[in-house]
């Protein structure tokens, strides 16, 4: 199957070629880039020498129709929705990692994002979590891959949310993330003498994945949820290890909580419900699709804590783009994906 | 002033010969080290070549007695409370950094410590944090330094608890911290290739600061105060960044919860209350005694969120120790803590 | 093809199970390790949770023969030697990691390993970098994987030492390298907090794989040449980068070095060398079996110097043993071992 | 004695503001900022909230003066030699880091970084690294500051050269560097996810500090001296660790070299000559305005490792630039600089 990246130059793009380089049933045969157009994928990303024999191109959808039999889009909102309407209307599946196809309401996305640049299409794509949207995406042929906190986030706590054991006021979500997830931005904060040994919060309840997740929680409750999501900013490459706090609607152990996420999560092989009092750890998912995740009750006063770590390039974008597809074209989920993760 | 350093071989105690090195009115006369007795400063630790001509030796805390006028303790809970009971029976001036004097309750100490090794001292002294107890600090003689979780969670946490602006439920903290509050331990998860690029929660809801942080905290709201404490441990040296999530008690904004900061804090010179938006950075605080704090209100939910970040080696605990002993002697509480921190 | 992995719960024997995991021909039967005997895999290691269903077993050679095809050990000097002298006997092909069989010299062996603990193997190894010793390792049966310094010092060296272009004098070798190497030993230099930020020589002049490269040097150039090489701990858990400075022994342009670098390894897939001017990096081989080279002349003064950079653990240890048992097996050279390098 | 730092805003003036405050005979009072012009310190950069009163303001040369008693400049070069050449010639001291002043001929200067901007100043400055030129210090006026990985490759060097130890062939230079050495540039080699975890040369054998180590090495010789430097990048903030590798031209041991380096620095407060078989340590000049520096000899081979560690914006930028202005002032060479370095 000849597949597509457009934006295959930043982090989560190099990262979908990667993984499609060893998927044994996709081939990439297009590549974009504005930037390295023209550049050999070897030349421009050393480490991609004697790997691929492919050369980055403009963007230009309407030359990709009929080359490639579906496409991945790493492309920033706005700019996304544009090229996937044009490979939409041709009718190539397309998955989508642009926040521009992850919304259900306009007011929504109108207010956190702007306009919309293919309203048209807004609304049409499968949220693409696999573990909470799988029987949707099977045949699906358009998909909006999720955010990297929105994914981090859901995993530990939707099972909660469906028990209905959830209780009154806003879940928190404090979700420290690696620096891979800005991309190559060129911006103080991100510099190694800056970050390195540093922490920082950042868009402190005003992340624009906070609305995401609220939309996917208050699915998953069947009414609404609040969120408020703090965001912060390690001296890490890749990964997001997410601390989710809530007050349960009834009593709990850690026990109960466990065994709910392992229940959830029994035939989900990305997804892995750690033994009882083992939180997840950032290395044990590095360069790979696994969502990790524990969950514990505070004996003393009752809160539940649910935990996660993920890479954000991996089941946090990219890893979790191709899952999507495996599943939309009726592939072994698992296919290209299983790679174990790299430690140390 | 001559003081001694206990267990002066470790990263709290280095850090302490450190301040006092540079500190005018402080001379350090004495320092102990089991592993290192005999051995001189500079030649067990070559940072120090050429900066201090003392030896280390053996601890013995008779001995000691009438050589210093003053004494820091860094050594483990236990061990602290034979020797500290031995130098306050003789008088001296004592700032003790275990955990063994913080609490006034001996059922808690009890629950989370066991068995206390100089129960006629329990209870006596003063807890270390002068920006809480700083009345009680002027004059006294024996001090109980603060934890550096506790610290971090109790500088912004506290002025909203004195005005009774904490609703019902626990406080959430979710403080994420450096390497080295582990000292030079010999355990597999702080080897480099295992804590670099990694993240992970420890001692979930089940860390010996929480009663620490719940004791403060109720005497400073003037009713029990229930905390769920969440530690992660970071790759990186230096440093606390907490997060103190809490529903008010009454509609607040983010400019209201600064001013509140801001009132709480305009007398003292080591809490820096950063303008309003601006969320602390561990960076900023490293090496120094500092604590940088900030608040923000979730404008959707109501969630206060207080954030601060500090040098767990510093204001986490031995910059602190220093502050204290200023203010118990009459000094000017800045002297020798006023280095600006290391950056970049 | 059936593999036993002596020694798997280090960090070699690990990689070794994560590259042996997705290659198409190899099928992990037995894993050894004392510490984790009798512990599932993914119980003892999260990152290989749900990834085998494998147990630790401890080590006893005789109960692995006849249970598979092959073996890699991954055991120190001394137990490497005793037990792949049973499984030897056995007829068992077997790659092994220690330094036990990579000399010819008996007096070299004694004079920086001490007394060795399976004579009558000693020097029936092939050296195991396929890119200088192919044709033997075309059907052998034993190989012995060489050290990561030296192979990242021997790949840039050696074109010119067969070429005769170096002139007299030692070789000059400064190997940086990550931390991983030195395994998951408790000492307080590989600790985060002393390790972070820093850098130090360590066994400057003396390290062990001196004369491990001056075997492998002398044999390319057809007489004794000297090393003097100087190793490097960096702030990094993967990688190896090499400067290797000589004295040519006739004047030399940067792209007459590269030509012959080019040249050398033109159909070798492993060793990539970049175009002129480019120095290798070391996150471009990160988790991969590549060696990045390239050579520079000194415009000014006529030094040579040839850089190489790969992952300690995989070109370096566990992906060039696999390399080897492929060539051993007649297999495609490249099997199990073309994955992208995790960048970023 | 009042000084204005030219280019305050960068790494290096920010550091020299940081010691300039804790100084006791020196008191900030102009600090200029193009970037930053209007701002208070305190609220462009966090970490010097509370500590210093100052605003930063465009570079006008003509307007600092009658203002302060001396200046240090951090200003790029030509820009730094426009604004020196006015301080100057209105009498005030001057330490400048740039390259402008750096060099004795100016063929050299003109071939490596172009045409000077105040060619009537050329030739005029001692060249700062007090330990070199500590007698032509004294009383002098105006001072070039000294290149970080000059300073770093010279102070193990020199003293071979001195005492005609050197034998013929370059001298080869391997220079690991932090970051911060570059500033606060805005590249994509400089992002946190692109450095950490790498390493890289650059500049191979064509840096600009290769000819001002070959002009001080030349003057401590007494004879042309050639240098190859090859700088390294590496995931670190502060930091340079060099290798000097040399051939001697008479037998030496380490202990001969040992005691030469000991004999030369022994009454240097700033660098410290380790003792025999201790390579310096990067930590342990961390911050601080010290240089560690020890000597090793392959006791195989004869070659000679020379080898150094400073904190490139502490030795080897700002705080030797204090330093020399200590020399030139005749105060205590140490005042301001005793600070023990920040460990861990």
């Amino acid at each position: 199957m000849r597949v597509a990246i457009l934006g295959a130059s930043g982090y989560t793009g190099l990262e979908l070629l990667r993984i499609v380089l060893r998927h044994p049933r996709l081939e990439p045969v297009v590549v974009t880039s504005e930037q390295r157009a023209g550049q050999p994928v070897g030349e421009a990303f050393p480490q991609l020498r004697g790997l691929a024999e492919l050369r980055f191109e403009a963007l230009d959808p309407e030359k990709i129709v009929g080359r490639v039999d579906a496409a991945f889009s790493c492309l920033h909102a706005g700019t996304a929705a544009r090229a996937v309407a044009v490979l939409r209307k041709a009718g190539l599946p397309v998955v989508d990692l642009s926040a521009d196809f992850r919304f259900s309401d306009p007011a929504i996305y109108a207010a956190w994002y702007g306009d919309h640049q293919a309203p048209e299409w807004f609304g049409q794509a499968v949220y693409g979590i696999p573990e909470l949207h799988g029987a949707e995406l099977r045949g699906a042929s358009f998909v909006a891959g999720a955010g990297c906190h929105a994914t981090a986030a859901l995993l530990p706590l939707a099972p909660f949310l469906r028990a209905d054991l959830v209780g009154p006021g806003p879940v928190i979500v404090d979700s420290k993330t690696g620096v891979s997830g800005a991309g190559r931005t060129l911006e103080d904060r991100y510099l190694f003498a800056e970050l390195d040994e540093n922490v920082q919060a950042y868009q402190v309840a005003a992340h624009r994945h906070a609305p995401e997740i609220e939309q996917e929680a208050s699915l998953a409750a069947g009414r609404p949820v609040a969120v408020t999501l703090v965001p912060q900013l390690l001296p890490v490459i890749r990964g997001i290890a997410a601390s989710v706090y809530l007050r349960p609607s009834a009593p709990l152990t850690t026990e109960d909580a466990q065994a709910l996420l392992a229940e959830a999560y029994r035939d989900e092989p990305f997804v892995r419900v750690l033994p009882p009092g083992q939180p997840p750890s950032l290395a044990a998912v590095r360069g790979s699709n696994f969502c990790d995740v524990s969950a514990f009750v505070d004996e003393r006063h009752g809160t539940l804590i649910a935990l996660s770590t993920l890479d954000n390039l991996g089941k946090g974008a990219s890893g979790q783009m191709v899952q999507c597809l495996n599943v939309m074209m009726g592939f072994d989920e698992r296919e290209g994906l299983l790679e174990a993760p790299l430690v140390p």
